[in-house]
């Protein structure tokens, strides 16, 4: 089942009157970042639940208490439930968003204000802080709500809402919160499945879905040796180095075309199949996009879907760097004492913080011994989260797919993220039903840049999209 | 021919006074690094050149010009150049050392403050900043001219001296000043010889004379790829990451037991005859020595002549550090554009800047090669200086063997240092005449640390010895 015609066209019709709405958004400075800035991100959770309440949503704003920052203590900004349908022959749907938004000055290099919404008619863009992350995604909810109150007509499905005033900064408080309301007698008891927009595209011409994220585990080897820090004039080739033994480990994690050393690491991942590889050939993304984002040629492989698959579907290691050494410019004749080697792995399934962590310790161990140094090492873990991965045979997925050829006339590319969204996977976890991230922006909105923009027919066709997957959800039920 | 009986009472009947006259040179807080204290280094200056005139040594002052600080523009200290005795017939003997020096405030950790002289009895230690670097030995040779000057009595050789106020902080203005007057007509022509007091025993227990210092090049390896630092999650296995490159390549350096990995370089150096090591062997320091003063039991070996000469008379490759990368405390999951990898080589004889860097840049761009990868790479020379062994065979260390033997009643120690003294190449290669560096204080005085002190047997028999050294000149004249 489609959307109504007439929902099409009222979105067409009142496009102008969304932007307007869009920059009434933008132009409350909501950083959750600034402290300076806290009163902001309340008010802007003032500003959509009142805009909820209009559109016929039952609300309620959700004191998540206190945090510490820069030595003050701040209120956190209420989270904002709202619920609308309580029909029980229909699906309920879980709606995520977020209405803070990353620190933004002028003086940054933005080429206009940025709490300032400007429509550039030439180009079509939006641009503005919040425009894509993620105020526009939230007011293309609204949009869809309008149509429905304005008419007097019934949703295809029961919604539920959760939109937090944190996500830029850490999402303090709302783990618990989920958690909680996920709980039976809990405030998403009931819900079906879950929807994000708070994603992109993989480029800036296809629309796409999301359904993997890559997990983290982020460790620190300490290696420590002298009881300070040493000259190099006067102790050089007298004694163990930390920092010729931690580099001597360093390099025996990774190899030079991205290949993880570490044993059974990337064994634990099955290899993909053909029918997995064409998933990948579809994918309306090139080397040259790759390259292009990176700034540089320097792709791992001339095989698209190899490096496709790096980023999606493989584990990666990474060396961020070494905390104690010598870091700054010039010349140190330094030896330190204590330096800390700094790695992480993404991880997909089935990997998990829990059955990585100990082959890292083992192989760094035994391999540390191998040096036959006289150094002390100790290999700290610092946070890890899990991967996730959603059924694409879902019905979530297939009515988010048919939306999207119903929209913009082309199969979405089915795609995977190779970094986190930590929320998905609380989600995910805590309610047990399947998640879809459905991005409305484009690759390049620059979300966390300057000049971050939303395309104006991202925001209209967006609209449409969002409307046009409860009625598929609706006609799949 | 030993020092006058006489001279050898005199020091020890006004041993008082003598440490009096260093609690006076110790109050003046001549801190060449900080321009609030540009006033104390030149106040240093004139105090010297007045007690230098009053013991009748011709001096002058030369100003070295200015320089700029912390956005001031300072005029250096200048330099004190002094001469006693023209007789044609004797040995002329260049004195050299410094009157500025280290910051120090109480609240670093001193015991006491650090500006006054305290004389504690009961170790027999004189505390304060600069007792042994560098005011204590200076006034070892005041002392030594007091005994003439009192008892009209002439030296045995002819002395220069060049006191600087900047070898704290790079010794600026002092090379144009030496290499100036070490031309024919120069201050410094009819020199036949160099003695410097700015370095320490190896231990608390046998002087030392020290014949050796190894030289410097320090390089950066700078590898490069992206345009911009990426996201670990997005681009993690899509891309060359120039940390993996540079971890790589550094690791092909040295190994952990301290060998150097650049071929032609260790090689350069031919291997210790047993007539060498025994000069090792005889050297009283351990390895207990080494460890103690690293803090930890970390020696790379455990044959003290492998230790000792490692610092001494073998090359070392140090690495220490990485700028460009994430070298904060926390995780941050970064893959960094641009990275430099910073690592150093002491030298010795025959290795120079000039023969080591072409070893250095074929081997790391060979190594590059064979990576693979499509990062880019370019090695950068920092700096360096060129080694310096001396002839202990010459009469100038034959003579400070003899009056050590009268002093201390022992052998001293022949040692080289692992670490530079850049004003020492500067006199012997523009003099090209040998040069000594005769310690005064011992191995734990903590010269450019908290605490600093000059033991009070050191400030007095090693006034004797300096004292006897010019008369063992004279004596092998
Ligand atoms: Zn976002
Ligand atoms: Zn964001
Ligand atoms: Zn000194
Ligand atoms: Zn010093």
């Amino acid at each position: 089942m489609a959307a109504p015609k007439d929902f099409l066209e009222f979105v067409d019709a009142n496009a102008d009157l969304f932007i307007q709405r869009l920059g009434e958004a933008v132009a409350i400075p909501s950083v959750s970042g600034d402290p300076s800035h806290r009163q902001d991100v309340l008010k802007m959770s003032n500003w959509l639940n009142a805009q909820l309440q209009a559109l016929g949503v039952d609300t309620k704003q959700v004191d998540l208490g206190t945090q510490e920052l820069e030595g003050q203590t701040l209120q956190l900004p209420p989270a904002v439930l709202g619920s609308i349908g309580k029909d029980p022959k229909k699906k309920t749907i879980l709606i995520y968003g977020h209405f803070d938004v990353q620190p933004a000055q002028l003086s940054d290099g933005w080429d206009t204000e940025p709490f300032t919404l400007v429509v550039d008619d030439a180009s079509g863009k939006l641009i503005g802080r919040g425009s894509t992350d993620d105020k526009g995604p939230i007011l293309g909810w609204l949009n869809v709500l309008q149509y429905h109150h304005k008419h007097g007509k019934e949703l295809p499905v029961n919604l539920k809402f959760c939109f937090e005033g944190m996500e830029e900064s850490g999402s303090e408080g709302l783990d618990d919160l989920v958690i909680r309301e996920s709980k039976p007698g809990g405030y998403f008891e009931g819900v079906d499945c879950v929807c994000i927009s708070d994603n992109y595209w993989l480029n800036t011409r296809t629309p796409a879905l999301t359904y993997g994220l890559r997990g983290v585990v982020y460790y620190a080897i300490h290696v420590t040796g002298p009881a300070r820090d040493l000259h190099s004039g006067a102790f050089g080739r007298t004694v163990h180095e930390p920092m010729t033994d931690l580099i001597a480990l360093m390099n025996k994690l990774v190899d030079g075309k991205g290949n993880i050393l570490i044993p059974g690491v990337d064994d634990m991942v099955a290899a993909a199949d053909a029918e997995e590889r064409k998933l990948y050939e579809q994918l309306d993304y090139s080397i040259a996009d790759v390259e292009e984002a990176a700034g540089g040629k320097i792709a791992l492989s001339d095989d698209k879907v190899q490096v496709l698959m790096g980023r999606m579907r493989l584990p990666s290691l990474s060396l961020h760097g070494i905390e104690g050494a010598f870091s700054g410019v010039g010349a140190k004749t330094v030896i330190p004492s204590k330096v800390a080697g700094k790695f992480s792995i993404r991880l997909v399934p089935p990997q998990t913080p829990e059955n990585i962590t100990p082959l890292v310790n083992k192989y760094i161990e035994e391999e540390f011994a191998k040096l036959g140094t006289k150094s002390q090492v100790r290999i700290e873990y610092l946070h890890g989260g899990r991967p996730w991965v959603a059924n694409v045979k879902h019905w979530n997925y297939e009515a988010a797919i048919k939306a999207t050829e119903a929209v913009y006339k082309r199969k979405p590319d089915l795609m995977r993220e190779g970094g986190s969204i930590p929320v998905t996977l609380t989600f995910a976890e805590s309610l047990g039903v399947n998640v879809l991230l459905l991005p409305m922006g484009r690759g390049d909105d620059g979300a966390h840049s300057t000049n971050e923009k939303l395309d104006r027919s991202n925001f209209i066709e967006g609209t449409k999209l969002l409307g046009s997957y409860l009625y598929e959800v609706a006609a799949l039920s």
